[in-house]
């Protein structure tokens, strides 16, 4: 991973590395990977407006997210199944975010539970949720995951019911029974973890999930923690509104990496609008696509505050454990703060609209 | 047909087993097949953008067509000479339509006559005309057709003339002897079958069909019977006022799958100006490259009350008889509620104009 | 050429049998070609939207050019040395076009005599015409043109030098030295032909062609002719009015099939503007990339009166001589009789501009 | 050289000449190369629309940039490392231009020292300047500039650091220690420089030039010196006001051919609101990506007074010295004549914004 030169030479290292049927499930998009191809088409297609003859001989990416401070304004993704990629896990990936200072964004379909990685981390975790069709579970890994210390919740809203993504369905994936799912409600109960995901996430998404969440459900979540919540998964400027009118702190702007409904707006480009309306009420991130430090640049000048990076920390988890996500996110920093430079823009209150066309 | 995944799949086996002349009837379109591949890239190019917060644990694609009701918003579309591609011929897929209780168009150009197939269906049947030169004998296939109990007309109105697809021309198709068209107006007479259909279909057409035909001729049919009148290969907003003016009960915006005018305009994109113009005094249907869940929910989106669905029904029926003409639809069903859940939209009248861009 | 469907084929059929100089000579563009595809891109690009419930029984695609009655609205392009095609030269154009009643602009660049082609002429001939620096000869050769019943002059003006076509340098292209060119000033003269025309066509422009002409030039010619004078290369309003202004009687909207200045403007996308600007006072033409009848029927929506048809006819007079021009001829008239049935428009004045969109 | 027909040939030749480390380091652009791409892509976008019937016997290609007179409109780019094509090095460069009567704009990171280069040079030389962190340096060169009879000061401001150039750092690209950069501070000083140099460029923007710089040092330039100042790397009209209102003469658009900030927009894009924006106030040039004689009108059209030519002079270096530098401003200059007969421009004054759409 050190002889790595961008992110994209870590990917094709993790496919050199990686068994296909897990390869394809991190790679993969949903259906015919119409969305998945247009998030990265929507950061090529826009070009950047540089200025010239500002000092940058100090270039500063820091910033926070809901007053967490970042080093840079990116966020590890929530992700699913890091055991799969590398045998320490979700842990491995909170050791590495946390030597770059990231916060990680812990998913609830980790292979680790929560209290292992709060354990492990270096740096600040927050947790991805799904409001189960328990609610009283819900309710139980919430306090969990405020008693592991993470700083904040997002609720994943575009996944009511989980999508096809045809490369999996053809390579029958599932998760190997030996990974267990240790956040899901049951976990450490009688039924045996191999049993409840097998057909990979798609089990999971049929026997806890509950397709019937709505604004109000939000407002309970809302209730049962003082977190700050953060509603990941939002396309559409009235929805962005809504999440507003209903306490949210901030929304992901985000179609799931593509891995959700097909022919889903680029999240680039669903940004825009969005910012618009919510004009500064709540802080916006957005996902999906984001390679190159220029990728951070686009998404900040477009309104996001930072963008969540996925599938870029698992090909460097796979790659090196700790030390390859670190070096993701090392990477990302540096040409980040290249491409501040080159932007004229030392600080990321310098990232305007207008430098993005 | 169990391993498919995708109606592309489908079409895959039933490329296998289809000889060359009989795919490539139902493959090609005209010319250059320009808007064969419009119609599909205007569905691609489409974005959405999809609710959150929707309960969705139950989805109901379920909607009317003229009052018929509808499991979900897709009719088989009429297409010629299935027994072509599988010896059941139009009562096996009148058999797996009705399986989906999905509403079979049948085709004038059937190889199978309205009477045996309205003897096989276990589902509606509507049937497609095409006004003969001969008027009485017209009015006698109306009568059949009513007789068998076929619950709309659906009116073919581009094709005046037959369009050269290249393809067939090129590997000399015409239909087999041994099918006869049942349907056209001397089927049972002295006249042997083969010869009246040597050339394919441009024989038909030229012995057959009436390239004069006009608005008043509209008017003389829709005084023949009281059946709804449908008017399929509108691609112009005035043209749809008129059909409204004469008394059309809907429209199918079609190029008749890319198969007649080529260059003409998509017709996924035709639908919006159409659906301006006719502002819901009729109910519009489109055909012409649905190949996802995904594409009936934009169809939805822009105005459309259902879509056609043609070449994957014909794929299914080479593949498995009765059985792949259901499988098709209930594969696309199932992607249609999928697709309805993760945008937020549980029933068809929440599909409105935003959820597409 | 009989078992040839589409002008494509007998394109293909034409560059198995020409020499590939002699090929490269007829298909190349200027430098990078660009004007060359654009040309055809834009047929392609264009989108229409055909009526229905039209008698289309009897499609009339005849109109006329300059009050010279035309079978359907083509006219034979003016192109260079026919007889490095076929041995019949232009003389075997002349009868294939006359064959189809179709005029043919015969090139000042002819390897036959205007006197020789017109004798072997059975339909009208208009002439094509450069303004030589000497103005004595041009003046003989238009008095040789009139003489020989030539009906209309169309002088090219997109040609004041030649463009490079890099095919023709890279292959040394030159005119065989047994071809002249008979309607050069010094035909007949001392001067041997192949010395005259060393270098192909470069070399006649350097020694013939003059680059100073300009409209009073145009007023110059007018006053020597009765014959109408059509002005071949426009590509913008404001010479088209011009051109109006100036007694011009037709224009063709040319970027001489993008074999002068390559990035020129698609000639189908230049006449709209143009059709705005001169608004029926003189009758536009357009060439350039005219393959199929549907893209007839896109010029004449856009305001074109009648197509030129430059290349497939030397494809046609290659592989059949006049046989093989009168089939490239017959095929085009049948397409464009399809189409405007298919478009609801039997005759050329019901094709109006929402037909294209 | 002689056999190129274009300059595409001509850098054809000269891949086929150079080491692979070399042709990638004058070849390659930042990151992804998007904005190399996009460069070349900007110019084969637009459309040309010619004038017809203008006197174009006589085509003058000649302007004048700051007062230096040019027999047409181009200066010859100012590129780094000349020896690395070449053992002539700048000064054949030099020499090449001078034979075409252009200018040429040394570089900083010239291979060889201004005064050599000036020694050598038979036509007018500009001077293009990086401001080092050391003022009393740059100062410096700034007296040996003006003692050596540049014309102008060329400031270059889109690299207050150096991008990353991926095929240079999978190279491991440097410059060969034989080959010092005569024009930095310490030259002919103790320092070896090879030791100076490693890492290529690199090494000399971490060594030497200054981030810091800010529009107050553009003022203190100027202060400095008589010589007119030019910016170099301007992309927005914002900055180009600025630019005039601290004394600039000309500004050249420009994104570093690529090389800098990837992403950054078409250096041909970003001219025409530069040129609103500036009114005539300074003079424009561009460059990034012309490679044809109607490059150059189209960039004229939109506002350039100018265009540089960069990595063509290169490819003419290193296959034929200076010979292969006149060649190809020769081969550009024949072109760009052409394109203006073609254009109905006889002269640079003609050529207007209605050339090119």
């Amino acid at each position: 991973v050190d002889d790595a030169l961008t992110l994209a030479d870590v990917e094709r290292l993790a496919a050199d590395r990686l068994p296909r049927a897990a390869l394809d499930y991190y790679a993969s998009g949903a259906d015919d990977e119409v969305t998945l191809r247009r998030n990265r088409a929507a950061f090529e297609a826009r070009a950047l407006y540089p200025r010239v003859l500002v000092d940058v001989a100090r270039v500063d990416p820091s910033t926070t997210a809901l007053g967490t401070p970042l080093p840079m304004p990116v966020l590890v993704a929530p992700t699913a199944f890091h055991r799969l990629a590398h045998p320490d896990g979700e842990a491995g990936t909170a050791r590495g975010a946390g030597a770059a200072g990231v916060p990680m964004i812990l998913s609830t379909l980790a292979t680790m539970s929560v209290e292992e990685v709060a354990a492990a981390a270096t740096g600040p975790l927050w947790f991805q949720l799904y409001i189960f069709k328990d609610r009283g579970a819900t309710r139980a890994l919430v306090d969990r995951v405020v008693a592991a210390g993470c700083r904040a919740l997002v609720l994943t809203v575009d996944a009511p019911v989980i999508a096809r993504r045809d490369r999996d369905a053809r390579n029958g994936f599932s998760l190997p029974p030996e990974l267990g799912l240790a956040n899901l409600p049951a976990a450490g109960a009688a039924t045996p973890a191999g049993e409840r995901t097998h057909g990979g996430v798609a089990g999971v998404f049929a026997d806890y999930l509950d397709p019937s969440v709505t604004w109000r459900d939000l407002d309970w979540l809302a209730a049962q923690t003082r977190l700050p919540i953060v509603l990941k998964g939002i396309h559409r400027a009235d929805d962005a509104v809504r999440s507003v009118d209903h306490g949210a702190r901030a929304i992901v702007v985000s179609n799931h990496g593509g891995r959700q409904l097909d022919g889903a707006v680029a999240s680039l480009d669903a940004l825009p609008p969005i910012a618009a309306a919510v004009d500064g009420r709540v802080e916006l991130y957005v996902d999906g696509g984001v390679r190159r430090g220029t990728d951070v640049v686009k998404a900040l000048a477009l309104g996001a505050r930072a963008v969540l990076l996925g599938r870029p920390i698992l090909w460097g988890l796979a790659v090196g454990g700790d030390r390859g996500v670190a070096r993701v996110l090392g990477m990302l920093r540096e040409e980040l703060e290249r491409a501040m430079a080159l932007c004229g823009a030392p600080t990321v209150a310098a990232i305007d609209r207008s430098l993005v066309g």
